[in-house]
């Protein structure tokens, strides 16, 4: 069995390397090149030009933080829109809450959702049991653009960096749509880079500032995610009225009894309580 | 000018690499592999047996986590010993306390030191200007086997993995005899591995059991150090009476004054709230 060494480059002089053990799956579609890998590690993980996206072995803890923060700050969240997150790791958590009436679910690429759910069923596989979820696909920015006002208590933007198909997705334009398609209770989570590679840092404070400049509240919470540039990544929390601590929830979301691998009520108010260089950075911009 | 690609397997189908611009220096001493480079984004780095030790770029990181977290739960802290920690980055955060009287240092390779004095200046160059500090060339085990009993009030334990020179500053013994060597108010903080690949993770779970064994209180602390394995890496917290979240002082750590990049406040109780997995991991041990 030959091996093939899959390499990133996480900035121009920095690389994180896999032994994929099989390359399963190699795609060019309309919006980006898809590949789908095993290795031992990892087990399964598929990339989007070239960038790691997903890993069987990791996947849980973003996708715990990308759907429980919300809901532990705003328990009575009902109709949810997903953009992005073709792998179906976000739609799968957000499924788990029995109390939740639709997730509709906004992704360009169709092909990453099949491809998905050929290769990665630990994340793919509840797209098409969960009566809940609708799948459309087409271009995020032109579905909120013309959603309904009020339409969502909860958009996850569950992204690719702001290059290629993912760029519309980190406009003011996209914010502003977002912030209308949402009820009064709204929150919007995205994924928002790493504040430690430089790349990576600027387009983390592009986002804030766009963000804080249509929501009142903003802020961003991070995690350990060992597949991406140095390990160090945020999510947005973006609000018209909860405070992702002052109106924390724990008792009642505990009170879900879900099983989590990665999130739990402590971990929740310490991803937000962020290094100080990462405090000014945002305070600066 | 030439690159070099310094390759380190953090598991054995996993890497991670950096360009070097230069290979400022390789030595073999009785005790291990030394290689100093420089690079674009990580500045100048050295590492030991061929793993990654301190780089300029994140070397904040560690020390900040390493040496404030302790010194925020007993401000009072006077007598510091460090083991290991050649670099100096330990013994230049500790000696910014001006409260603090001695601080001995015992690292078993000299070389080591003296390779940071000439190379890494921004960790090691207060080493031989600040007359608190002692440096002790001999072996971390041998030398608190026969120290005076309540000698210290903190032992910070700045070592590398348990294999090579590292190994005896994870046996029982060695933990053992730390605890004769801290006063009733003592407190040990040491390089306690990561949760997530497998083999630092059993290293991690290890050490647990056995500082467990020996201090009433122990737990973990995480922090995000991009050039580690995951860059999800871990401090122990082992103390006589001190519970570092019950007892946290933040009001009289901030009094001191220091002006951190990493650490502050609200960070220190977030780096005790650990993933759930990672926190069933420990009560199963």
């Amino acid at each position: 069995m030959a091996l093939k060494r899959y390499t990133e480059a996480w900035v121009d002089d920095v690389f994180f390397s896999i032994d994929a053990t099989e390359h399963l799956h190699h795609e060019t579609t309309p919006f980006q090149t898809i590949d789908f890998y095993a290795s031992k590690t990892f087990g399964r993980f598929f990339t989007l030009d070239g960038l790691m996206m997903v890993t069987e072995r990791d996947e849980f803890i973003y996708h715990d933080m990308i759907s429980h923060v919300p809901l532990a700050v705003n328990p009575a969240i009902k109709k949810v829109l997903i953009i992005g997150g073709g792998d179906g790791g976000t739609a799968r958590e957000i499924a788990r809450y029995k109390h939740i009436e639709t997730i509709d679910m906004v992704e360009i690429d169709e092909r990453v959702v099949r491809l998905c759910q050929q290769y990665l069923p630990i994340t793919a596989g509840m797209l098409d049991k969960d009566p809940r979820i609708t799948l459309y696909f087409e271009d995020g920015l032109a579905y909120v653009k013309q959603v309904a006002p009020a339409s969502y208590d909860l958009i996850l933007v569950d992204s690719t960096d702001p290059i290629g198909p993912g760029e519309g997705l980190f406009t003011q334009a996209f914010y502003t749509h977002c912030f209308k398609a949402l009820t009064d209770e709204g929150i919007l989570i995205n994924q928002h880079e790493s504040p430690f590679f430089d790349v990576y840092r600027e387009a983390m404070l592009k986002a804030h500032k766009k963000l804080k400049t249509v929501f009142p509240i903003h802020t961003v919470y991070q995690f350990h995610q060992p597949i991406y540039p140095s390990g160090h990544w945020l999510f947005g929390f973006a609000s018209k009225k909860y405070h992702p601590l002052q109106d924390h929830q724990p008792k009642t979301w505990e009170a879900f009894g879900l099983k989590t691998r990665y999130y739990n009520s402590d971990l929740h108010r310490g991803a937000f309580a962020l290094p100080s260089y990462v405090k000014d950075l945002l305070d600066h911009e």
